[in-house]
This record gives C-alpha cells, sequence and structure tokens, in this order.
C-alpha cells in the first residue's frame, strides 16, 4: 500500500532490483527518483545511505531535476566498500508551500489574513528549536503592519533553513524501499589492461622483467592467461590443429596435469616464490596482477580421477569433453556444475571458491574469468558474493561473449565489469548505439564496460591486416570511450595477420604457441598507449562511464564526443577518423552549454596527442584528421580569460 | 536465488510489479520473458495461467520470439473476467537437446554411439507412459542396423510428442514469480463514447429520447456530467464569470445542495424513476450509461455540515475552498482525503465508496472518474479494487489530464482507462510519437488510452475556429487510433468558437449554460461518426491497441497505419490528410508481409469511408487526399485470388 506521496522508480538499481547496483568509492552517483503527490503541496525529498549493518545513515538532499516527468535527483559519494543501501524519502514542505501560497496571493492583491496566521501556526509549532521563530510568529500576527511588513521577517533564509531542516517535523515521510548499492574500489570503473603470455617472456621470471616496461605505458591491470599445468591429452598444436608435438606447450586454458590443477602452477613457468616476487614487484610499480579464472579441466586435471562425479560422463561410464555438434574440444572437460547430488554440487561449487581463496591468500585481487555463461548463472550469483563478503576488494571481469541479455544479467548477478561488443563496433552509427547503450542507459547502473581492440581470440574490424592508423585510432576510442579498457600484447607491435578471411582468431595464435617478440621495433606504439594512458591519468573526465556525450559531424567517418568530470571543472573532447586509409574533413555541432563552454566567446582546444593548441569559437569547428599524421584529437577544452 | 535456468522479465507486468498488468474477456495476450541457460542444451517454457483462487492451471506453449535477445512469448486468451495469475515456466527439453546432439553428429559422419544409448535410456525412461516407447529403445540399440536405421524411429512426431509433452519428467522446472493480470470485459477496450449533458435535453427524461440517435450513430456508452443537484453559493454564470443570476444553472461539477449530493438527482433533470427509465432504455438499446464521480463539494452540499472533518479548514474554522494562489475556486469545498484522524479517514473513503455502490445498485457498470489526480493515488488504490472485488463488471475512466507519471501512475494503480494527450497531438510526427508511447510501449501493459478529439473543457488543435474537415479528420484518428475513443456532443454539429485566442474552453460553454441543439441540422457529420463506429465494429483490427503499426509516407501532411487482428484476417489501412484546408498527395511505403500482402501481387484496397476499390500492387501506392471530398482512406485491405 503506497502513502499519500508516491515514490517510484529509485536508481541506480538492476533490472529485477534483485540485485546491487554499483558504483566505485570516490564516484559522484547520482540518486533519482519519481516523486509526486496529489494536489499542488510543494514537496522536498532527500536519500538516506549507508553502508549495510551500519547504524548511522548518512544524506543527501533530492532536488526536481525535471518538474514534468516529476523525476527528482541528487548525488551522493560513497567513501567505502562494500555493500550500502539507499532509501528516498520524500514530505510535504509545509513551510514552502505555505510560502508559495502567501507570496501569490500577496502578488496579486489578495487578502492573506488566513496565510498570515497559518504562518504564525506554522512557526509556533517549532518555536521550540529556536527562540527567533516565536518572535517572528509574533510579527505575523502583528495587525499594526502591513501584510507585507507581517509576512517579510518570515521569508528570510535564516527561517527558511529552521524550517526546511527537519522533515521529521513536516508530518508523514514518505520512504521507497530499500535498495542495494555495491560499492567498489576505483579500479572497479577506472583501469587499463595489460593481458600477455608469461611463457612467451621465458616464465614469471621474464614477465617479472617485462613489469616495468608496462607500468611505463601506464597500464593498472597486468593480466595474465591461465598460469597452471597444461594437459597432454589431446594438446592443441600451432594453430589450433588437432596433433601436438612433445615440443608444443599447448592451450594454457587447458588446464591440469600431473603436477596439478587450478591451484599449482605450470613448472616450466616457474615456482611460488617467483609468483610471489612477481606480484611483489608489480605492487611496487603500481600495478595489479589479474588471473585468469577458467574453470574447465584437461583430461589430465587431477579432479578427473579425484572427482569423477563433478564431470558429465557417457551412458558408458567415461566422462564426455566438451562438444558443440558437430564441433569437439577432446582437450577440454568442461565441468558439470550441477551434479545430481546436492552434497556433490556444494562439494564442487566450495572447491571453485577454494581456488579463488587460494589466489587471494598468494595477493591476487583480480580475477578475469573465462566463459562465464557456460556455466550456470546461480553459480556465479553464489560465488562472487561470497568471496566480496570477506574480501570487498576483489573484482571480477567477466569474458561474457554471449547474447546481450545472458552479459547484462551476469553482470546484475555480481561481475564487477564485462568484455563487450566493442571490438565489433567500428562504424560511427554502430558506435554511437553501442556506447550509449551501455554507457548512458539502464545498463550503466549495473554493468561496468571494458573495451578491448583486441584479445587473444578476437583480431576484428580495421585491425585485420590493418596499417598502424587502424591500432591507433582503436585505441583512443577504447582508451577514451569507456573508463576502463584493455589490449592484448602485441597490440602495440601491430600484429594484425588473421587466420584466415573468416576467421578471427590470430595466424600463429599465442594461445597455442609462445611467441618472442621485439619490443624494441622502431613501428612500436608503445608511445601512443603511453600518452594516452597519461592523458586517462590526468583527466577526471575520462574516469567516468556515464558522461559521454556525442556530438554531430557532418562526415560519417569522423567520431566527436565529450566527457566532462563530476565537478564541471575537466573537459575533454575527442575527435577521431574511423577511416584508418584516408583523411576526413568534417565540420562538428558541439552542445557548447554541456560542454561549459560559451557560444560568443573563443575557448581553447588544447590536443593531448599532438600537443597543439587551437583558439575555437563557436559551435561548429572545422577538423582534418590525415591518419597518416593524426587519427584523433583528444582535446582539453578550457574557456579563455 | 535463481535456479539453473533464468527467467526474467515476465510481460505483461506494470513498471512496479505491485499491481495487476490488464487484459480483457477474448483477448489475445501475449505473455513474454526473457528464458535461458548456461551452454548449448534446448528449452522449453509454458504459461500457466487462472483466475487466483482457483485450483485448476491453463497452460500455452511459449516459443523462442527472438533468439539473439532470449525472448520468448506465446499467448493466452482470458475467458472469465477479475484477477488472474501467470507463472512462466521452463525446463530443459532433454530430447530436443539429444535430438539436437544426434542428429549433427550424424550429418557429420561422426560416431553416435553414445547418443544412441543416450536416447535408449531417454525413452526407457519413460516407457512407462507408452509402450511404443519401450519398441523404439529397443532399435536404438540394435547394433544390426545402420545408426541412421536406429536413430530414425525415435525422431517421429509421434516419439516427440510423447516426450515433449511433459515437463513434469524433464527435471528441474523453473518457474517465474506468479504475475497478477486483471480481466475486463471487453468494453475496457472496445468502447465509443459520447458525451452529452442532459439538462440541454430537458433533463433524464429528454435525455432518454436522445439515446436512440446515439445507438443509431453506433455508439456504446453515454457519459453524463454530473447529474447531482448544484450548489447556489458562489455559482458560476456564463463563461465562467463569478456572478450567476437566478436563470443560470450553474456547472454541474459544483455538486450538493439542500436536495442533497452525490447520491441525489438534481429536481430540475428529473427523478429516480427517470433514471431507471433512462438505464432501462440505453440497455434495449445496446448502450451503457457513464456517471461522472467528482469527489468535490459545493458549499451548499451535506458533507459541509454533516461532515465538516472531511474539508480543510482555515485557522478561523472556516472551510477552506479551492485554491491554485493567486487562482481561486470559490464555488467549491475540495474534500480533505488525508484527515488527521485515520477513523475519520475510513468514514470518508467508506462514504466515497458508498457513492459507487449506491449508483452500482441503481445499474451503472461505468464511471468516469473527475480529475482523480487532485485525490491521493492510496484512495484509488484502495477504492478501485475494493468495488471491482464484487463487481468485476466496473470500469473506470481515468480524466488524468496531467503530468505523464502521474497519468501512468493512476493507471498502474486500478484505472481501467485514461484520458490522454491525444487531445493535443496534431502533427504527424507528434502523434506517431505518442501512439507508439502509448500503444507499443511498456505503459500498454496496463495503461488503456481513450482518444478524445473535444471534452466540454478543450476545444484544441485544428477544431478551433476549424472546417468541417478538422472535425472528420480528427475523429477518424480517434476512432481508428484507438480501440476506445469518445467525443463531446455538438462535435457531430461542428461547435468550433474557443473563448478566447488563449483559452482553449468553448466560448459559451456547455458547463455554465443550457445549450439547445438543432440535431437535423444538414451541416451534421453524425453520418460521419455513425460510418466510423460501424467500420469499428465490423472489423476486429480496430478493436484492439498493441496492433497498430505506421507507415512511411513522403508527405508530412499523410499519416498512414495499419491495423491487423490477432487472427490476422483482418487488415484495416488508414490514410488521413493532417491539414484540414488543403489536399496532399504522397507515396507510401507499405510493410507488406507486416499486413499479410504479397509483393508481387496485386491486392484490393477497399475504402469503407467511399465505398471505392483499389486495385493496388507493390508497396508504393499514391493517394491523393482533398479534404473538400475526402479527409480519409479507411481502406480494408485484401488479396486478390
Amino acid at each position: 500500500m503506497i502513502g499519500r506521496i508516491v515514490i517510484d522508480d529509485v536508481r541506480p538499481r538492476t533490472p529485477t532490483r534483485a540485485y546491487p547496483a554499483k558504483a566505485v568509492v570516490g564516484e559522484t552517483v547520482t540518486i533519482s527518483a519519481d516523486v509526486f503527490k496529489d494536489g499542488h503541496d510543494i514537496l522536498a525529498a532527500r536519500v538516506l545511505w549507508r553502508p549495510t549493518g551500519k547504524p548511522q545513515w548518512n544524506e543527501a538532499p533530492l532536488a526536481v531535476e525535471n518538474a514534468g516527468l516529476d523525476r527528482w535527483a541528487g548525488t551522493i559519494v560513497p567513501t567505502t566498500l562494500g555493500r550500502h543501501e539507499l532509501v528516498v524519502e520524500a514530505w510535504t514542505d509545509r513551510y514552502a508551500t505555505w510560502r508559495h501560497k502567501a507570496e501569490a496571493k500577496l502578488g496579486a492583491g489578495q487578502d492573506i489574513a488566513t496565510e498570515l496566521e497559518e504562518g504564525a501556526l506554522l512557526l509556533e509549532a517549532r518555536a521550540a528549536d529556536d527562540e527567533q521563530l516565536a518572535e517572528v510568529a509574533k510579527i505575523l500576527r502583528d495587525d499594526k503592519l502591513t501584510p507585507h511588513e507581517r509576512l517579510a521577517p518570515a521569508l528570510t533564509p535564516d527561517v527558511e533553513r529552521l524550517l526546511q531542516g527537519a522533515p521529521a517535523d513536516q508530518g508523514e515521510i514518505a520512504a521507497s524501499e530499500a535498495v542495494p548499492l555495491w560499492v567498489d574500489r576505483e579500479r572497479a570503473l577506472f583501469s587499463a589492461w595489460y593481458e600477455f603470455f608469461p611463457r612467451s617472456e621465458g616464465g614469471l621470471q621474464g614477465a617479472r622483467n617485462r613489469l616495468p616496461a608496462i607500468a611505463d605505458m601506464g597500464f593498472d591491470v597486468v593480466y595474465f592467461p591461465p598460469i597452471h599445468p597444461i594437459g597432454r591429452q589431446y594438446r592443441k598444436g600451432p594453430n589450433n590443429t588437432l596433433t601436438a608435438t612433445e615440443d608444443d606447450p599447448g592451450s594454457p586454458w587447458a588446464i591440469g596435469g600431473p603436477e596439478g590443477g587450478h591451484t599449482a602452477i605450470h613448472p616450466e613457468l616457474g615456482t611460488f616464490t617467483d609468483f610471489e616476487d612477481l606480484v611483489l614487484k608489480a605492487n611496487e610499480l603500481g600495478l595489479e596482477i589479474a588471473l585468469d579464472y577458467a574453470l574447465q579441466c584437461s583430461p589430465d586435471h587431477p579432479w578427473v580421477t579425484e572427482h569423477p562425479e563433478w564431470f558429465h560422463h557417457r551412458p558408458d561410464g567415461t566422462i564426455a569433453y566438451a562438444e558443440n555438434p558437430p564441433k569437439k574440444y577432446q582437450d577440454i572437460y568442461p565441468v558439470n556444475f550441477w551434479p545430481a547430488g546436492d552434497a556433490d554440487r556444494k562439494a564442487l561449487w566450495t572447491a571453485c571458491k577454494d581456488i579463488l581463496d587460494f589466489w587471494i591468500a598468494k595477493g591476487v585481487r583480480i580475477f578475469r574469468v573465462d566463459n562465464p555463461h557456460t556455466k550456470p548463472m546461480a553459480f556465479w550469483e553464489w560465488i562472487i558474493p561470497a568471496v566480496q563478503a570477506t574480501n570487498p576488494d576483489v573484482l571480477f571481469l567477466a569474458e561474457a561473449f554471449t547474447r546481450p541479455k545472458v552479459m547484462a544479467k551476469l553482470a546484475e548477478v555480481g561481475f564487477t565489469q564485462s568484455y563487450t561488443y566493442f571490438t565489433w563496433r567500428t562504424k560511427r552509427d554502430e558506435i554511437v548505439e553501442y556506447v550509449e547503450e551501455v554507457a548512458l542507459g539502464e545498463k550503466a547502473d549495473y554493468m561496468r564496460p571494458n573495451f578491448w581492440p583486441n584479445t587473444p581470440d578476437i583480431l576484428a574490424g580495421p585491425l585485420r591486416n590493418g596499417p598502424v592508423s587502424a591500432f591507433k585510432l582503436r585505441a583512443v576510442l577504447a582508451a577514451t570511450l569507456a573508463p576502463s579498457y584493455g589490449v592484448y600484447s602485441g597490440y602495440e607491435l601491430l600484429e594484425n595477420e588473421p587466420m584466415s578471411d573468416t576467421n578471427e582468431e590470430y595466424f600463429h595464435s599465442e594461445k597455442y604457441e609462445v611467441r618472442r617478440r621485439n619490443w624494441d621495433d622502431p613501428r612500436s606504439i608503445a608511445g601512443c598507449l603511453t600518452q594516452l594512458n597519461a592523458i586517462r591519468h590526468r583527466h577526471p573526465a575520462l574516469q567516468r562511464l556515464r558522461n559521454v556525450r556525442f556530438h554531430a559531424s557532418t562526415n560519417d567517418n569522423v567520431l566527436a564526443y565529450s566527457k566532462v568530470s563530476d565537478d564541471g571543472a575537466d573537459v575533454v573532447l575527442v575527435i577521431v577518423n574511423l577511416d584508418p586509409w584516408s583523411a576526413a574533413e568534417s565540420t562538428l555541432n558541439l552542445d557548447l552549454p554541456a560542454l561549459g563552454l560559451p557560444w560568443d566567446a573563443p575557448f581553447e582546444a588544447y590536443d593531448e596527442l599532438s600537443h597543439q593548441s587551437f583558439t575555437w569559437q563557436g559551435p561548429e569547428p572545422y577538423v582534418r584528421l590525415d591518419p597518416h599524421h593524426d587519427v584523433a584529437h583528444v582535446l582539453h577544452l578550457r574557456p579563455l580569460s
């Protein structure tokens, strides 16, 4: 049963409202709701919020954001990790309602005797709080004064503050249901990832030696494909062939061998001491190590013999390998997450959590989760909160390359971040539509996109046999459209050879082969990535998701978008030529007020990439981007004078 | 906690999911949901539904509607009034999953020994249901036959039916929460309303005499402004002036006088016997009488003296008239729906329900509710279900001319229908956008629009000083865009004089004056309304809301839209020239497949208004509408041959 005041659609929230929406510490989070009441009374509203279980509420005012749509909004800035709860409250602002009535009638020359007496009663009821109110009430009743003289002292900011500040004294307070909000650390929202295979650097020690260069490029997270022993049976050879020689290293995702499973390190990579040294070195450099959490087993995984009940069986009792008929994946035994017995399920799920706890104890706080959509949603719904209950700083990136509803549901039940379809969105309208969906729509309340131009599995769009400009422009897009992005190593070396015209894997994929690289290759665009990461760190505007805004351009190959920081002080405008082969000219149509810039005065546009400074005026600057020189402008906009 | 299969977003539903969505008896209602599971298993789903409290479930299958979006849909056709509940269930279709695997592997020339044995086990587990299954299982195991011969008998429709028909035998069944659905009688969705003031026809007897003409025009509902005694104090004179003479009848919405309040009949209109005769006559003619439910009182209403506690008081103890400062409405005392004491509130709300029960006992089943947005939402949330609990055939039309969120919330908490902004949507893009919002969006799950070109308060758009063509075209739009529409009498006589350039009331509004009309005026467009109502009754396509589809036209003044009946057999295409002054030519771009019409063969377009028949071929017919002859085509489309 609703009360007199209706409070609906409190946001942020997830679609089913059964799971928390998401924010990070230090983020300015907009809380909004529909708030209305019958009649003409003036309302007031606020949001109360606190870490769940704490006795003390914080509060922030809500104000009308869109009167026609009865939408109210305010902001909060969470300061602690973990689950929070929000309650929106609204009440009739008796003082404002009375004041509006009295002023409107006085202004129309009408008698306000009734309003003067009503005001006196209103103030007297609160006179215990402040002596001043009793005095003002007396003046309201003083019929030796003019109506205007009687009213004026009751309209001062002091009186307003005294009467509006205490909702508990305003009669009925309507309250929404408590809405849950999960607060992560900032890296859940703002992070630059770099993926590489330790074995291609000679193992964990070689990987450790590579860290300073990655830190110098300005990345925040270093993600490794699985570092566990690799199965021998049905091991894959180069280019995903079915026969491997003794020298072939196999896919790291075929996890498990005689040396152990998900809690072991491949002996060829090194030891636990090497791993600990690596983590220490990373932390020294301000980097975090993210591990792959890939819940599948090679036929040689210890679980296969220790826990055959955790796998699918054929009628003849043998364990079934992975199939999507007619495709066969003989090197992988998928785990049966829903074995017949509840006890078996509990034991399996606990063992899966033990893997996470094991690596958490080794200092890992970020997991990239392989193919989460092939495991039950109920499993993620259980395991992520179970881990975060004791370790609220642990983050999970979903490799949710699957159908959109499934991708969104994984985010809803708890994944911190998700890979997205960015990799395949290459034309202007596709990019605008997709970014508006994931950054500006309701999904942004709970799903955080992580934009990857490439992965070890995906060489797509203009990168396929693409020129250096393609690699630069896709990096600019990923790094500036989303606050989280990542690249798979080799990107800076412009590795661009696809498996075939129809297969979007890499030729000689590193998944099946060790790949030695010449990091000193003069063609390397490491400098470009370094620039982008530095710009991201320098500009708070680029550290948020929901603040992207697209601007019109006259050329379909020219994409223009801006971001403004929470406090409005930092304004970045990005202009990208989406055609890696040809120069593009365009006139833009900037929404200047949204950028805090004047219509009629010049402003500065400083290009953080080229270090050129332009003086622009008006909403329609002209740009020309020749990919042989510049693929993009990343402009810091500032009013002049 | 979710299970292995996810079922989300079951529709129809309301935004908060706390109230029932709406349907009518005999309506083909689409039930849809997101349904998915990890992995490659093939799913099956159904909806179970029943009147709430009944033991027996009905069921209907759901099928994949959009695989990429994991959206499933099916249809149900409710047959009884009242509250229903729906549950969507989904399960793994083991037979289909097995069959897909076996066929895919056989087709790729792979060994299917495992699948043959799995199939045999699957069939044997169900052999108790049917002997045939045991036989087929034996063949699956008969290694003297080829794999194809062994498999084939298990793939017959008979076996498929036996194995797919019983979800209870398929292991875990996932189920959504129960979703409520309120089922009204068909008039809640499909109705043509005609409003007139009985006093302008000489009272209830005169009104009764007018009914045959209204029935002849094909209307379904006759709605009267309040028929109760009218206050004397502060009675309004002609054109809303503040001084009335003895001869001025006053506004019927200033309810209550010495003769009684909301359960009395104005003596000048007639007696309860007259009212009973009127209802009888209406029923004879297939019409229903709708009364106005306007919860406000003139200063002379009996409640003012009997229940002063139900009104707002000034500090001096006097009752406050209605104000929206600086506007004053001295002839109206608004009811205070939230008096201080719970007992007073209960007594007041009960008295309000007593009014409805009183008129329901007199045979009234439809109420048009005046200004519902000025009464608490909680009041409607209580009173509508309270009435419908015992009288599920009672319908409420909300005069919710207010902000969109409030309009939608009134529908959500229980109103059967709502007035809309149609009256002010006159340009093509405005109409398309608005109709898509109310007919095709999520609102259509619970809010039923009733389109009125005019009301006694509103003379808008091209009707203001408008020509006959304006009246015809707005009637065509209202009658064919929405299954419920209405006109206020005088419309057929082209009454078009506004109060002023800025005031959208009528000059000499009938709200304050008796208006005698010459129904035999030769300019009357009663014939046009008669035609429209006959077409609506003849074409099931026009009796539904969610089936409207707009088609492109090359002329901004030409609006084209189609409706197709639930069974696909009835197809109506409406083409309207929105400019009442000038002829408009246009080429259309019809979505022929959506209309069940061929791309490459001629089809018939029969104009139900002009009785002309056209033979068209292809998606781009040319039309010309000269408002001096025809404002619109209402075309019945049929394939030829």
